[in-house]
């Protein structure tokens, strides 16, 4: 099995590392990460500037190339260069240091990347654990890795479908598959001053759950214990507006 | 009315000052801009780097603001910074110079100000139109853009919906209420080579359109010489493939 695996938290991540590590017992891995840290790139790709692509580790089963591309660029150097030839059978991206549960999966350029793979059709599953500190204790969410790698590769990813698989930190009681939950962040911009007494602000904030008891959300799973399991969809249509007649007739009304 | 005017191209591009003049006919406008293009931003966030807000221009009914931020960024700044302390009535993004239409929409630093709007449950819509270069003609479809804003506002916008309108070139035959097209890129890099002989490659591409068949999307209706208005969700659950109970039983099996 050819297996990529792809970050943004850049190779210099422990949890690239530990991603790795586990790949390598199931198939031949090809890393392709970001040169920096890319937190909250999203679905970011490089635009009219030079993107690189350098081989920096070769081993057996193991070659390792870092980019000044994002998450997204990633996907696109595995399959229009460095992996051209052969069939990439799976996309593992992560570990990530801090979760991508709720809305975040929206900002995260480590399901980000998923998401093109999903577009080309590659099975993709994005791993996250509850903690960004640099140095975050994988050891609980290890084991549950590979199973849960093999179990959902057992079944066909549609067109599109990828997974967001988030861990949250000290022991694990099993795994749940779920929704995205429903929230916002607030309190986000920090207000600083330069020198010059110019304002400036760094991004912060807190979660707000709106729907902290409904128990099949990824953040129920994990503020309870669970790991979460939660198909996405590169589809970001919502049928269910589509389904308004009333607004249908409104929007196709051409008499201007 | 107070409407916030977003874009990613930028406050220099045609586009948004389009846009701004529309929405001055309805309600007091404040714009917050990108102080340069960021194409392929999606929902990227800025995250350990600061974000700067620089007032520009201030008229009667009209406040612009240029921010080192990304689209996501200029929706944060509006929110706890520049209208903190009033509603905001209505977001619109745009008019962007290229369609978001299909695939793209994940990409889009247009729609991804839109989500973060959704996120907050704020009306938004994304405005694109399929033509890059910077002096494209908004002519055609600019008669459609306040009748279809108001058409929209008339209708709930339920949590972490928004809309993704994108207009062909040319004479235009009406509107239609769209979902997004399945499809993808390739052929997205173009090798080229620095002085000193190292590749690097610059983004590109073609679109290859999976059901150009399909009467009812985005790139059907554009194809076709309509508007496309595609309803968005914020919420990338697969919800098709949540409720597959033999997944479901694989994923929470326990047994490691």
């Amino acid at each position: 099995m050819n297996i990529l695996v792809v970050n943004d938290d850049s190779w210099s991540a422990k949890g690239i590392h530990e991603l790795v590590k586990l790949m390598q017992q199931i198939g031949n891995v090809t890393v392709i990460a970001p040169e920096t840290p890319q937190s909250g790139k999203s679905n970011a790709i490089t635009v009219m500037q030079p993107i690189t692509l350098r081989l920096v580790e070769k081993a057996e089963n193991l070659a390792v190339y870092t980019t000044s591309g994002t998450p997204s660029d990633c996907i696109k150097l595995a399959l229009e260069v460095v992996l051209k030839d052969q069939p990439v059978d799976l996309v593992v991206s992560g570990i990530n240091h801090g979760s991508n549960a709720a809305v975040n999966v929206i900002y995260s350029g480590t399901i980000g990347a998923c998401f093109v793979a999903a577009e080309h059709d590659i099975p993709a599953i994005g791993f996250s654990l509850n903690d960004h500190h640099s140095d975050a204790d994988f050891s609980q969410m290890k084991p549950y890795i590979l199973p849960l790698t093999e179990k959902l590769l057992q079944h066909p990813f549609p067109h599109g479908v990828c997974y967001n698989i988030n861990a949250p930190q000290g022991e694990i009681r099993g795994v749940r598959f779920t929704r995205q939950c429903q929230g916002h962040w607030e309190k986000e911009l920090k207000p600083y001053q330069y020198p010059n007494g110019e304002t400036f602000y760094i991004l912060t904030g807190n979660f707000v759950n709106h729907e902290p008891d409904a128990e099949d959300t990824d953040e129920w799973a994990m503020a309870h214990g669970y790991i979460s399991v939660t198909p996405c969809a590169l589809d970001t249509t919502c049928h269910q507006q589509l389904q308004n007649a009333a607004l249908r007739t409104a929007v196709e009304n051409n008499a201007l």
